[in-house]
């Protein structure tokens, strides 16, 4: 695949940080109970303004006065999955942009047909990690046939590019390195910390930081800028190599950090 | 408005948390899901047992063998507006005193008629920003007309006394500085660190503390003490300007010190 | 009661925290709402991959694809119980062992009910404190009579021994002093830092290591070894006495560390 002509993550995550500071959107999350405290100090780290609201009676008067949606599918139930896709519609009605983030999509029939539907309203950006989005685009019928052989990252690119060009949206796939897939263009963001993946809700961070950065710019400008900004948080964040619980709480502060340009 | 003729609040503060220490009070929560963790463990630095029981099942159970309840509708629905309202009820029944945080009132129409709900049921005190007590004044008819032309302190101020005597309750009112206003008497609290604001619950832990001091005093000297608790804690948490992630673990570091008198 | 056949705690320690790291087995939790967070950092700073699912749409396929299950009733209300019975029930089908953390029961007749039909079920461990422990034994008609002249650890000792004995379950007793009680074999475990009380989730982190070890293990060694690593960590972390907010830091950098043999 041809390497976009996105601009350099670096000169996005500078401008994308200052817009989001400048104007601290609110962010609407219907997200996991396991991340909701680490989702919203990653927010407010980044200078947005974070907001949890889930029930059926009040998500759509929500969602029109927020800026962004981020729906996570991490921990469902019937009445979550209710507000999410009520939700979604309402922010596809009002022109809000919103992230999917389709934890654990591939695990379990419920999880499958629930990321199905929320897919079909219409996310600006998905965001999620190889295995979620190959399970996603092959859920959608997007991902391409004969890959067996293809190693896992390979394979998560391809079933991205299909995934972005059939839902018509912005793909991003975190891992060691990350990748934001827009149709056939990908930016690749390198850099970060292996301990993200021993404390829970760096993905969804991800995606929250995604959400914030979606408010203020356009879907593959976000998503660079909301990983660019993780990645280079979460490598000041594990200088040092300090343990699980020292990084998660550094990695807060580098965010506050990196995000202002210091 | 005249200054009150309450003891100072360092005074106060000293001895409600040598009484929350002494008699480890039964606090019960039924708050929302971002913040359970870190009230939980913000009533346990001051020395106060936390709960959190929302079940329709068991919350008037609960209620009776609690001595103090914090109801915060951050994040609604109705199974947990159920319980809130049969949890403070049974609190009234049994002399429990109890507390609202009435979290984004003014946001939406559903929030708007939990917290009236809830108000109509004699909290002791209600702890928010300027704009939700502003907000919950204007919901319950207690906001005086006529005050577009105010500064905003000034217009919580009087929204928060009219509250206060109308509604037969403390209100505090926190930010940059905290108020506690009881009918026409209004007590200061200044301190505190701008970091505050980057740390999600700082405000939702202000209800808590209200909720275990208001186990072992008065409303207002409670609400007091806790408060300038807090202040404390935050302004020796911000002691050389860390960030967000870091001044989170410090405040409750802070708060178990400053509750201890070292 | 005779001191166990089994083999030293520190012995079990390293090599069932070795067996954890090598299999990463997938851990099924539903759990309370304030530890949720904390429990998957705990497990994920053991080698563990957590994951929080309760709908009863999906617990009973999701446990089937787990390799141990653990019910943490800490906050409950009529779907997560409802998800909790399901997800029992499928792990004993399924042959996944599971372990059971009554939170509170004998608090309230809902918490106990629900605690009594989840010990029908069949759990691998049971892990409580003193207190829950003695009332879970009541309840289920274990406990033996005559013991209230007896001083309270004791008093656990025989409720332990008796309630493994009727529900064919190892029973944990954590304190001071943890207890796994399997039978009429007992082990004890010392160590750990008074901080541990101080820091809302220390239990519920031990059960869902319980969960982990359980995972590669069978059940009294699961236990010895859980127990055995929360209680080096906790020392470690202790070291120095910081405050509780430092503490829970370090007790995750602790975690990872000590079952690395660090």
């Amino acid at each position: 695949m041809p390497q976009s002509s996105h601009p350099l993550p670096s000169a996005v995550l500078a401008e994308v940080c200052a817009r989001v500071r400048g104007q601290r959107p609110l962010v609407h999350n219907i997200t996991n109970f396991v991340v909701m405290n680490f989702t919203a100090n990653v927010l407010l780290a980044a200078g947005a303004s974070p907001a949890m609201v889930h029930a059926i009676e009040e998500v759509e008067d929500f969602v029109a006065i927020s800026r962004a949606l981020v729906v996570n599918i991490g921990t469902l139930d019937a009445p979550f999955v209710n507000g999410m896709e009520r939700a979604a519609a309402a922010a596809r009605r009002n022109g809000v942009p919103w992230v999917l983030d389709p934890v654990g999509v591939g695990a379990t029939a419920y999880r499958n047909g629930v990321a199905a539907r929320l897919l079909a309203l219409g996310p600006a950006v998905v965001r999620g990690n190889a295995s979620e989005i190959i399970a996603l685009a092959g859920i959608s019928g997007a991902r391409p046939k004969g890959v067996d052989s293809m190693v896992a990252s390979d394979d998560a690119m391809e079933a991205a590019s299909s995934l972005s060009t059939r839902a018509g949206t912005v793909v991003a796939v975190t891992g060691a390195t990350d990748y934001v897939v827009d149709g056939d263009r990908v930016v690749a963001i390198s850099g970060g910390h292996p301990m993200s993946q021993d404390v829970t809700g760096t993905g969804c961070a991800a995606s929250a930081l995604v959400g914030a950065c979606l408010a203020v710019s356009p879907p593959a400008e976000a998503a660079i800028a909301a990983l660019s900004l993780l990645k280079a948080a979460a490598a000041r964040a594990g200088d040092g190599d300090p343990g699980p619980g020292t990084f998660a709480v550094r990695l807060l502060d580098a965010i506050h950090a990196v995000s202002r340009g210091i």
